[in-house]
């Protein structure tokens, strides 16, 4: 028995729920989970996410086909999942090891349902802690002057199904998003939009905040800008300086990129516009 | 236009999300809302709540008339409710008055959508507060030895759809939970199951704990243990004396008896056994 | 008995701890709290907050007079309170009356110990809500393009030790903040440095942010930008449209307010720079 | 240049602050750090921790006399110690590996400063992940119905200062604490006093509750009963499930040990009958 989800985003309109339940149910489908999000009812949007098992083998591209055909009048985008099919996720990284440590672990325990086809960084030094758990390492001496991304791309192939830049602190140019055309996924150590670019804590620190966070968020051309699927915030008080906020800040980071991650290998995570719907 | 909300429970079986999205589109219904939950796949329990709207105006008692055939193979249980009917909300209240300010200041600037037909205590201070907002207020000075349980029934009568006890601080007994019959809300000052009864604060303080919380919960025959509804927390120190407890549990009590009526007159609580689902 | 509070900073400085407790308990002083906080240990800045209790009657004046003297080779600035003295806050405040029914209720329930000389509205409607507590109400008609802030100082002259604009959508001008001179606690509704200015919510909604909160802090002659002293967050989702932010935010701006208050009043605020020392 | 700490607590009293300030003054040490909390002013139990520097290099020991004689009629208990010189934490585990996972982690990162003469487990497959380390490793096979505290004394013996139960599973005997007569620190995967013994996130979940956490504290002879030093917490719905509950909770439990390990090596706990104080 083979479970999919189907994420399906379009204008709201009468009926739709009943329709798509109804196209499933008629292939033999049955709805296990449902969850659905409209921004409003007139000229709202419509978000859906159907888990479902279908009985037979190989009805999955002929599913695909006549969802095709099903949504053409609805000007709907989906995208149509095999549940239990791991997402390939490379791992892009620089010098800060928590963020890969916490990957690493987790899927090791089998607590994170991905592949990791590689780990690339610009810091050679995390070579022994990645190939411990036996997957390829990759160093890449990419600096600000020169980033190397025809080397990444090189390597990263047609390996992921999307990238996990989990603090990596280089940019990457419009150029490599493109050529790329997946998603990437960042960790900011920053609570977007305060605290853009370089420093985050150092400008928390000298704001004399009392909340620090971390932003998970997926990459667009604009620096810290893509829409945000997880934030973690925690209380700051006087006593901490630029080293306590680092230390608290961490476990803020690893619990906003993993819960992003994991928001978006369950299938969880529609964008629109700037934003994200989160089921 | 008339929005109607749906909850449905039953044991979980194949397609029924297709058939209710289809049954109520043959009715002229169109579903804005969606959310649904199964407890598990095989042998679960399901649990949906559907908004809709429907065209006619008549339709309601046709609508639930269909539904009751509807559902019979099932086995579920459901409800119907008119969304925009205002749910009549009894209060009672002993001598604390945080919960019972709050829910008539929210009640005032209309972010509260219930009506109030009255507001019982036993403690007769309340009376100028209450009066102020023009609702009928009732002194009746219950006691431990003499809760006059009778008299709260006469008062009650067929003027409310649930009660809240904002901090009530008698036990209601068994008869009048049966004579009452409808949903009672209450607000436990601790962090249940933990700290039960009386002086859950004093118990907090004693047992040296650094979070505090404050619990909403259905009322059932034993004390303190229905199904809960919200839950509120925070963290206290050493430095956090019976009065820093006491003040700081004030705005969780607030905030968790809120929450739970919220999500209960906007028909989102579903009681299961001993739990909800609050969608 | 009296007990008295001393705030005092300066460059840190060997000894400067014993000296001070020295100084206390030879003029017949009992220190039963001590704060202390330095930014560094070489060349950095020293703060401390002493609750001390005097046997005599008249020596306040004496004490500050000694103080005088004994902080001079310091180069330290100190205040001295008396505990047991309530502090005098006025109130300002625009249409929204969320924080201004908290701080009302609050005082009359004798958790916030301060005197209220009056509340000052842009906003007519106000009046009943504060005339029932007994307190001085003055309608100020002030707009943007007539800020009355001569009339405004006029109403407050003498009467007040500080102000609190509980939701003030006016920005107070530089020439106002020399001729009041004292403190002023604004609550901003969002998490600064992010959406200054208005509409913070609006900009929070548009930015998709997972996370929101409130600010209050110090105004200084920069919109939104002075000294902060506490700040509230809580999480939120797709689902939360203008009006959910809006509601639970409001939560999030009494909480930052009232802890702001709190804490000025009980004098375990220190300014320094641009930030706060909180104890 | 040495810096010291000193953890005293005593009846209150009359003038200690200035006493001991004056203490470490005349005997040369410039308190850089004081932190201070007295239960109540009459009759109250008195707590400080102080932080100073001493010129010169052999004076610890003479110190440590001068304080035994200046604390005796005080009735005081003071400890003195070493602020660079880092604690010896022996770890005790069982098969969960978070805990485990995350402190050698950190201390590798230099982000945990303890040294770690060995880690104790009842299960074999650590073995690999703490020789990475370099750290010894000992397999005891110690189940319910033979502890083998024996073998564990002996390989303790005197090489540790305290013992970090990284969710070790099995009781220790109260002949073990004596044996052992130092502070052993747990994690308990529950909220305390909620859900004792196994299984708490079972309990948590049939008992429907929306708020789980995981606590720290003094291991005693009573079950998951002694002194708690840090407790976390994290809402959850009725979508979560005991794997969900899991999985959160050890986010929980590793973030409420490290807190208690790190306020622990920090000598900023004191233990007050079943509490403790927390600088």
């Amino acid at each position: 028995m083979n479970t999919y989800i189907l994420l399906l985003q379009c204008k709201d309109q009468k009926g739709i729920v009943a329709k798509l339940s109804d196209f499933i149910f008629k292939r033999g489908g049955n709805i296990i989970t449902a969850d659905q999000y409209s921004t409003d009812f007139k000229a709202g949007h419509f978000f859906i996410r159907l888990e479902f098992v279908l009985d037979g083998l190989a009805q999955r591209d002929k599913l695909e086909e006549s969802l095709n055909l099903f949504v053409s009048p609805l000007r709907a985008k989906f995208s149509l999942y095999n549940k239990h099919k791991a997402l390939r996720m490379g791992v892009l990284v620089s010098k800060p090891s928590h963020c890969l440590a916490e990957i690493l672990y987790l899927w090791k325990e089998q607590e994170l349902d991905v592949e990791i086809p590689f780990v690339i960084s610009n810091f050679a030094g995390h070579r022994e802690l990645v190939e411990q758990y036996r997957i390829p390492f990759h160093f890449v001496p990419a600096v600000k002057s020169n980033r190397k991304e025809n080397e990444l791309l090189k390597i990263i192939g047609a390996k992921t199904d999307f990238l996990a830049l989990s603090r990596y602190m280089l940019l990457l140019s419009k150029k490599f998003l493109n050529a790329y055309d997946k998603d990437i996924i960042n960790i900011h150590h920053g609570l977007l939009p305060s605290f853009k670019g370089s420093n985050p804590y150092r400008q928390a620190l000298s704001g004399g905040v009392k909340v620090i966070g971390a932003t998970s968020h997926f990459v667009t051309e604009k620096l810290d800008e893509g829409p945000i699927i997880a934030q973690e915030v925690v209380s700051v008080s006087h006593r901490d300086g630029l080293m306590d906020l680092i230390r608290k800040g961490k476990n803020l980071e690893k619990k906003a990129l993993i819960d992003a991650i994991r928001s978006y290998i369950d299938y969880r995570v529609i964008k629109h516009n700037n934003k994200t719907i989160v089921f």
